[in-house]
């Protein structure tokens, strides 16, 4: 590897935290990062420029490379990106996520398990296909857009406050409601020649945002159920894949073509972190180290712009350094590590006592 | 802490390296960094904004905060930054740094373990108490602007070579030559109110450059003696103190008011580095873990603009993107990690191999 000779450029699209870390960890590569947003985004501000979404042709045209933190950004900035050549993860990734009825699809066509679902062109329908289907048990998605738990509505056994959706001619999907044991995900990453993946973690979410994790935990088949949909995918770079876990059964719930809020924790957690080797990928870099030697946690910090001193002595804080805190805005996180599972389960108990006084619901 | 609402603004005095990691590793901090420094430097370039040395009253009015990454830089800037009651670490310490003879003198003024010396004011005496005091076993030393063995002499029983000293006028410092078994350091790290210390590291140093160091390694009361000499300096942040070790002896051989280049493997081998530590510090804010869970060790990238890609995959290479490499350089390092020293040490041999092809004098 010639560091000395070879400096790429990398253009970020999206500005958020993810674009931030990734830029903050990418500064131990000789790479040049672009990011492509408002000009008061993190990542913006950290950047060594800083494009207007008006400006993504010139963009595009400055860097080597493109990358997004953020699938739901402008598409056309994606679109060209992809026509030059230089969109990584490929738009395939993107298009799957653009329509949540088409990354079901996809899932089922490769034989990869998921919760059992049907797709509707109505609200109407999707109401009809929970009762009849599912007997009222049942997750409608909106299948454009959502993200964060935005745009889905889960029926426990009733469609109470949900006559509003027979007005929606959207697409929906209508999916079995899993009543799983608990929620996990997987780190993977797929590089141009390697594999590399972080272990499964235990997820807590809460109204569809994560509000902490912590692994490694029991596998259960779901590093290689990411594997092989990143091959089919040809994926390259980092990916999170979210699992729903009833007994020793997983189902995807779904994955995103990019960094992801339940990696944070390598950053403490592995010698290289996600951000590292989502960029080492892109770069045609070896793959670090993701081995996790001790045991390794993270807590968001949602819509809190204070926390106490003894928050900064039991882990590491990131603060994202955005404009504005509001209710259930990613503002930050704070990474924990121990001797095993109990004691940074106990950490995370300690600083939910701390961060939410024990009441996490009122901020999300 | 006020998280969205403190803002703190940091001026960095020197742009290299320890200021360009020490941005990286603020980031997760709500501060904002000017650095002083030409703006082609590694850290100018990432901060918000970069001063000129001409700009120094400018630069340290417009900030809160002024910290250093190398004690020999514009004494004007330093100077000023500390009438403003600005400037952390204090002046105090710089002034040790500045002449050597009385960062020796302050030792044995507070009864701290270092080489037995004299001072003297000319090279013709400094030869003279080499031959007379010491036998012409002794190291001669300029007082003023050493480091990274600049300005060191070492007479292993004879003078030859060094008859050029007799022209000097210069202050020197005419040590006893220690025939010291290795070479150690601890980065210590004097809060507001908390103290806290990493492990002491083996450290393998080439004609006054460091090339590797790991640890931790046995004490042998060497964090106590750097806490005592920050107690009587007052000393706020992260410094450096390295020591000669000889059987169960140790002997300060110097300190640096500063991040240290032994202190990088605490990147990766603690939750909260040196660097983000030495913010803390400066800001108020509870220290963070410094404890080592697993054993972990550095190599230092001198001179040296390509690595083979095995290097990647054994540790986590940060490379500075200085502009130029030349010989005795430091362009980067590479972390590694390990569950006991000697996969740490055979990690280190196997990248001194890699990177050097085990001539590693050539490089330095």
């Amino acid at each position: 590897m010639d560091l000395a000779g070879s400096r790429y450029k990398v253009l970020i699209l999206g500005g958020g935290q993810l674009g931030y870390m990734m830029i903050n960890e990418g500064r131990a590569l000789p790479v040049t990062f672009y990011v492509m947003d408002e000009k008061s985004a993190p990542a913006c501000r950290i950047a060594e420029k800083c494009f207007s979404w008006e400006q993504y042709k010139e963009a595009v045209d400055s860097v080597d490379l493109v990358t997004y933190e953020f699938e739901h950004v402008d598409e056309r900035a994606l679109e060209y990106a992809h026509e030059q050549g230089k969109l990584f993860p490929r738009i395939e990734a993107v298009e799957l996520k653009r329509e949540r009825h088409k990354e079901k699809l996809y899932y089922k066509n490769h034989g990869l398990p998921t919760p059992r679902f049907e797709v509707v062109h109505s609200g109407e329908d999707a109401l009809r296909v929970a009762r009849e289907e599912f007997n009222n048990w049942a997750v409608i998605k909106k299948s454009r857009g959502g993200y964060d738990g935005k745009g889905q509505y889960f029926l426990k056994g009733s469609q109470e406050g949900l006559e509003f959706l027979r007005e929606s001619k959207c697409t929906f999907v209508v999916e079995e409601y899993v009543d799983f044991d608990y929620e996990a995900s997987v780190i993977f990453v797929r590089g141009r020649k390697e594999r590399a993946n972080y272990p499964p973690t235990f997820n807590l979410n809460l109204k569809g945002i994560l509000i902490y994790n912590y692994g490694p935990i029991t596998d259960n088949g779901m590093v290689d159920i990411a594997r092989r949909f990143a091959e089919g995918l040809n994926y390259l770079g980092t990916m999170g894949m979210e699992f729903l876990v009833k007994g020793n059964k997983v189902y995807i719930n779904e994955f995103a073509p990019r960094v992801h809020n339940t990696g944070h924790y390598t950053l403490d957690g592995a010698l290289v972190s996600q951000f590292e080797n989502h960029l080492r990928a892109l770069l045609g870099l070896p793959l670090g180290s993701t081995e996790v030697r001790n045991f390794a946690g993270m807590v968001n910090l949602l819509g809190v712009g204070e926390v106490p001193e003894e928050v900064f002595k039991i882990g590491k804080v990131y603060w994202y350094s955005k404009e504005g805190v509001r209710r259930r805005r990613k503002v930050g996180h704070v990474n924990v590590l121990g001797d095993s599972l109990s004691e940074v389960k106990s950490k995370i108990d300690r600083l939910m006592e701390l961060i939410y006084n024990n009441r996490v619901e009122e901020f999300v």
